[in-house]
């Protein structure tokens, strides 16, 4: 599907960093609709990049997110979970890297700026909720196995329609904590759905995730993008 | 979609009494997977009918289900609520009418008694999911503001794969038990998903829904509709 597509990096300026993007856009000239990919918590990968690729090849513009800045990437999970938690102890900063992708994808000739949407993995997921948080203005949001809780400034009023894909045995985001975002989500967001899988634990879209409550899903997966493309078709097209 | 469909009245024997249900064919010989509609509290309606229409136009034969037996149907909300007490003190006779109604459609020369599925509304959700406890043997289970209170008896292994379609602010299943809901799923189902709609309380398919915590939701009735349609197409195909 992705025959036609054309990818470039995009560098661009968020939160006052330099950020190494991957744009990958539909053939013809736009404008499109425009989708951020905010990676999991080990930086923009091939497979975000395969993401990218894919949404361009069903008619999206779609920006891989450096939110760590500089390009930072690793598949060293202590390394991963460093730079992780040196954003989790910044929130502001994390939504102002997302804001700043936003911008720049927005920025984009072939990009229609009013059809905006976001989505991520893991803490990806968190990114796109910062965002949504933040009161920036896109269409719909959506995580898949993301992590929920809000960070200590609250939230604005989210723009975006949002749909949380979850699985419902992930030790990174209980019931008690499922429950307290759909709570959040309840006093922020006028448009949120929730789609808990049974038996499916964190990563659920990684072939690679292994572990205790860790485990790839082809089911949740499918039903999860299926859901997501129904979401942009509907709030996009 | 439903103009080459064939309609009629369909009797069976269910828990030891003639149940008087609907039954909606497709066009042709088949043999069609067939699927259960569990209607209301108020009995089977002219709505039930209307959707076993609609999924016989697209290639389901479809029974609407009189689990009261007799026909039994009010639009009396303190007579429904009467009836239905009698059904919610009697749960082994309430799996034994669903079992009666998924006998009677396996039984249907143009059905294919393998290819089974069984969705309802509000109380018959709850029949939809004890007819799942019960263990018995179909493929697929949806529930659209359902009501979630497990049996004293408890649950068998369930074979279907279970789609819970659940407003957030439904008053009849908080947050609480729709966390416990997971849990017994989790227990006894190998393939369950949970669509919950924020914003969105009971009765969100009735067009006539009003009162607190009650109300018609387009979008959650579209949304849970085409999830449903997914799960169809995946498990009756």
């Amino acid at each position: 599907m992705s025959d036609a597509i054309i990818t470039k990096p995009l560098s661009y300026v968020a939160g006052g960093a330099d950020c190494h993007g991957y744009l990958a856009l539909p053939a013809g000239p736009g404008p499109h609709p425009g989708v951020l990919v905010a990676p999991a918590f080990g930086g923009l990968s091939d497979s975000d990049r395969a993401v990218a690729d894919r949404l361009a090849g069903l008619g999206y513009a779609a920006l891989g997110v450096d939110y760590y800045s500089g390009g930072a990437y690793t598949q060293d999970r202590e390394e991963a979970s460093a730079l992780m938690q040196g954003m989790q102890n910044d929130r502001p900063l994390l939504a102002a890297r997302m804001q700043g992708a936003l911008a720049a994808l927005a920025g984009q000739e072939q990009v229609d700026a009013a059809r905006l949407g976001a989505m991520g993995f893991c803490f990806g997921g968190k990114a796109v909720l910062d965002l949504a948080r933040s009161g920036a203005d896109f269409r719909a949001g959506v995580t898949f196995h993301g992590v929920y809780d809000a960070p200590a400034s609250g939230s604005q009023t989210m723009k975006p329609a949002m749909l949380i894909l979850h699985g419902w045995d992930d030790p990174l985001a209980t019931p008690e904590q499922t429950v307290a975002l759909a709570a959040e989500l309840t006093a922020h967001c006028a448009d949120w759905q929730l789609l808990g899988f049974g038996h499916t634990g964190h990563g659920f879209t990684n072939v690679n995730a292994k572990g205790p409550g860790m485990g790839y899903s082809e089911a949740a997966t499918t039903r999860g993008w299926a859901n997501m493309l129904q979401l942009f078709a509907d709030k996009l097209a």
